[in-house]
């Protein structure tokens, strides 16, 4: 969806006088388009790229030192006119001709044709190098029907540095097409485009399917597919080009392109699958490239691109070049690298030390907390999605997602350490710590600071009172007052944990036996009976800490998610203190919610 | 919307590892984020830096020489936890001394501040600074109380560089303090995201609304106003920043950053529209950055920022830098500034040649074509969307658009050289270059070649007789086969305009009179009508040619967009020659088509 712009048809005027504004380091704006702002000492071929807009950073971004010397641009998604072709490569020639490369699409082709034609009337050594990478717009047999997709990077590339190594035209050329030849590419859409002032997209892809062979000019796909899993995806790119393979060549340079709206983490995410799939087949990576260079506009899109390496081939592509949108250099003599690179993957830290000698009560009372951990982590998966929806209203909706993951991480630890024969304490310290660690966030830090103390109450041998469990609870609401700097009323989690408190502490208080365990399962019934209260309640304050702090008018009628996951785990535990049902399994939890 | 994921719990782990494998120039993984994978040769001050995952490229994207020396990564949106950033902060420390430096989230502030702790109790001097540069999230009053947004990067720079120039960790602290001292940033957006596994959006915008002072995390903005248009965006972002302004330097960096699906064209679009504003108010701008700095996932909205410069702070701004996401450079000794960056701006070309000595009869003949182009002109602002809608089915949509603009032009160009007194000659190739500059692409340069080839049949004093006519468009047909390189039957607009000339020949020869105006009205009628029929008839044609080529399977039963096109041009042409009913003006074609 393009919302920005004043009148649609000036998109691409208003468009380029912004680009050349804010890029002169690299481009002044011509007519038809933009050159470099800067010259070499010793005049060079010169190459002059374009196409239509829409497609940024090809072509405009990619003008610079080591890379293109002009770019004529069209509208969006449509060819440069012939004017304004020979307006850019009159701008760009220095004497030593005049390279045209571009993606092969008919108009594109009929005027830069055009251009070169008059080019060489004049007198003006012209020639051409057109990208076909696209493997999936023509077949192998007919490869010079093919269209230019995100290959367009990699001969610009190869072609701007041949130039500015001073050759000639006729080996800048053949270099040129030997980059062409050796490379291939093939995309997928999730996705239309939508051009600006257009009320729809020029295509859409069914929910649930993926385009494959699509283009970047909006073109629908040539085939859909079930949308696959990241992993299938990363196998039919890399299995679909490897088949087209150009030569023997076993050094690659894979280039993973986002065509508009996929996001870098999902680049990212895909390229951690299709790395190992080429390492497997055989092939050596040579500096990756991953990022946006040839996009469609909005689309929500992506294309592999395989460069096949040769000894010829591998230095241009290396070479230094500067651009507004792609830049390759040294790190510079003062960095060297240290050996370790992309290797060092992270690992679950596990827990390897030996168990203290516990006690028999010390490890019954630690597989009771590890089945009450089970127990929360079973409610807060299922209370993830409306936990996440009360954050929205006025913080940034991970509450769920976070509590969810700390919990589940708490379980399994305090279930490892149960397993391994740890006493009630380090049960409970092992899942505090998870808590904290995989959590991550506001609460993943104060849950893991809540059990790490309450794990002190439950030092020793013996099984602690329902005094002592008061007084740790005492103290873990002051850890969290302190550690959170948060009061009562500010509409936090402390606003349910201290009626949680009070309670727990009154009804021990007055129930006289301080041994008999109906106690305990009294106060934490009550307790967490005032805590849903208290948490329900916070709905009428206004917020004033984190996140919301700054939309705390627009959380008033609405509970504090701290809270209200706090009272769910306050119940929980009074569940597991109270009933002798065993829990769900997650297969049955999961029926009961549909 | 996030598609590309195997089990979303694992969304952040999977995509650090193809970050890492991506970007092994760069990083390499530890526990918890990433660390350069170089080292510099004096041990420096290290810069680790941090927060949730779903910004990219802050903050994994910025580590490298000259930026940060770790990062620590959380969950999407959450925090990392304390465990996390000890890890990464200990894998960086080389004996200086470790600065923090993240965005002002309670998170956040909790678990750098524990790490803190830690490392000073380890011996390690650890110190912060968090970034505030949000002016929405705070009143000025309450700075320290403001989030940090895509001043993220001028504070990382800046540290980044005095760590690198080898300061120790005081005057690191102090300068990354004063750039966060110095920074202003305000956010927008358009639409919220969609975090992985997720079915909706955190929060949406309504349609034709826009959120003020938005945070990164997919917070609802502060405030919702109507969507504005590109300049009065422009506007309303830079008259907030500079009622803002930190002090009386004149010199600023202005920082265009994309959160996510907001393209490349439209942050430059709206670029072009800040710069001014900025320089009116007095300012210099030093070297601008528009591009994606620190996103919000797949959030469609942007934020602008700017950096008061003052001597210390610009030499650091400057500095070379490498990492994954941001390079800055030199341009090598070899290139030089030609000094006309960026101010030579594209202009409309005016035909200001003295018009040639055309006889009154031509000048009425030239009068004549020029009104008949103003109806094609009429006839195709009005089919342009239909014709878009052909065009998608097999191609890429923007035929309309091309046949709209390109005959806006040429109708402009007519008018102009009617009013300049030219002939039937003249009016027709200005008409003819007018349409191939503006309409670009496919459509443009062949009915450039189609109107400039007619040109040539009314050169002289006299008025062309029908037979003569017939010949110069037989002229057309030839150049039309030869320039496009097809023949009848690929479904082009040749399927049209042959039928057109035929029709057309025949009726003058069978016609007799060959002097009498009602010849050509009838031939022009008939040929019209015979357009029609045949480009009609397209329907059942396999595209062969252009970017329908590889989807001609799919336009079968849909006429080809080109040769609809031209029927319609016929008909407009016949009815000039028939009707002597004025043209709707504009206002009464929009009513009509309503």
């Amino acid at each position: 969806m393009t919302r920005l712009f004043n009148d649609p048809n000036d998109f691409v005027s208003d468009m380029s006088r912004g680009f050349a504004l804010a890029s002169s380091r690299w481009v002044r704006a011509v007519n038809g388009g933009v050159v470099r702002s800067t010259a070499a000492v010793e005049p060079t071929v010169s190459l002059v790229v374009g196409g239509g807009s829409g497609h940024f950073p090809a072509f405009s971004g990619l003008v610079g030192p080591g890379l293109a010397h002009g770019t004529a641009m069209g509208n969006v998604f449509a060819s440069p006119s012939t004017k304004q072709i020979m307006s850019v490569a009159r701008a760009c020639d220095q004497g030593r001709g005049v390279l045209f490369s571009y993606g092969n699409y008919a108009g594109d082709v009929l005027n830069f044709d055009q251009a070169q034609e008059q080019l060489r009337a004049e007198g003006i050594d012209a020639r051409t190098v057109v990208v076909t990478d696209d493997i999936f717009s023509a077949p192998s047999g007919e490869i010079e029907k093919r269209r230019g997709i995100a290959g367009d990077l990699v001969v610009f590339k190869v072609a701007g540095a041949a130039a500015e190594a001073g050759l000639d035209i006729a080996e800048v050329e053949r270099l040129a097409s030997s980059a062409n030849d050796h490379t291939r590419s093939i995309g997928v859409a999730f996705s239309g485009c939508t051009l600006p002032g257009a009320d729809e997209p020029l295509f859409t892809v069914p929910d649930g399917q993926m385009a494959i062979g699509l283009g970047i000019h909006g073109e629908p796909g040539i085939d859909e597919v079930p949308l696959p899993s990241a992993i299938q995806l990363a196998e039919l790119l890399v299995s679909r080009l490897l088949a087209e393979a150009p030569d023997q060549s076993k050094r690659v340079v894979p280039i993973l392109n986002g065509l508009g709206t996929v996001k870098y983490e999902e680049l990212y995410l895909l390229y951690g699958l299709i790395d190992p799939l080429l390492r497997t087949a055989g092939y050596e990576l040579v500096d990756p490239e991953v990022g946006e260079f040839c996009t469609s506009f909005d689309m929500a899109g992506l294309s592999l691109t395989l460069l096949w390496l040769d000894d010829e081939l591998e230095p241009l592509w290396n070479a230094p070049c500067s651009s507004a949108a792609f830049t390759r250099g040294e790190l510079g003599t003062a960095h060297v690298p240290t050996g370790l690179a992309g290797q060092e993957l992270p690992q679950e830290q596990v827990n390897t030390a030996a168990p203290a000698a516990a006690s028999a009560a010390s490890q019954q009372l630690g597989r009771e907390a590890s089945a009450a951990f089970t127990r929360i982590a079973a409610v807060l998966d299922d209370a993830a999605g409306e936990l996440g929806r009360l954050d929205s209203v006025a913080g940034d909706g991970d509450h769920g997602i976070g509590m969810q993951r700390g919990s589940k991480a708490a379980a399994r630890a305090a279930a490892d350490a149960t397993a391994a024969g740890h006493g009630a304490e380090a049960v409970l310290a092992s899942a505090g710590e998870a808590w904290a660690d995989v959590g991550g966030g506001t609460s993943g830090a104060i849950w893991g600071r809540i059990i790490g103390t309450l794990a002190a109450g439950f030092a020793g041998d013996s099984r602690p009172t329902p005094t002592s469990m008061a007084a740790a609870i005492d103290a873990a609401v002051d850890k969290v007052r302190m550690f959170g700097g948060v009061e009562v009323g500010e509409k936090t989690l402390l606003d349910a944990l201290v009626p949680f408190a009070t309670e727990f502490s009154r009804t021990v208080s007055s129930s006289g036996d301080d041994s008999s365990p109906l106690v305990l399962a009294r106060a934490t019934t009550c307790a967490a009976h005032a805590a849903t209260q208290a948490a329900q309640s916070t709905a009428d304050l206004v917020a004033m800490r984190g996140r919301a702090r700054s939309h705390g008018d627009r959380s008033v009628g609405t509970p504090d998610p701290g809270a209200i996951s706090l009272a769910m785990i306050a119940s929980a535990i009074a569940e597991q203190f109270t009933s002798d049902t065993p829990l769900p399994t997650p297969t049955e939890r999961k029926a009961a919610r549909s």
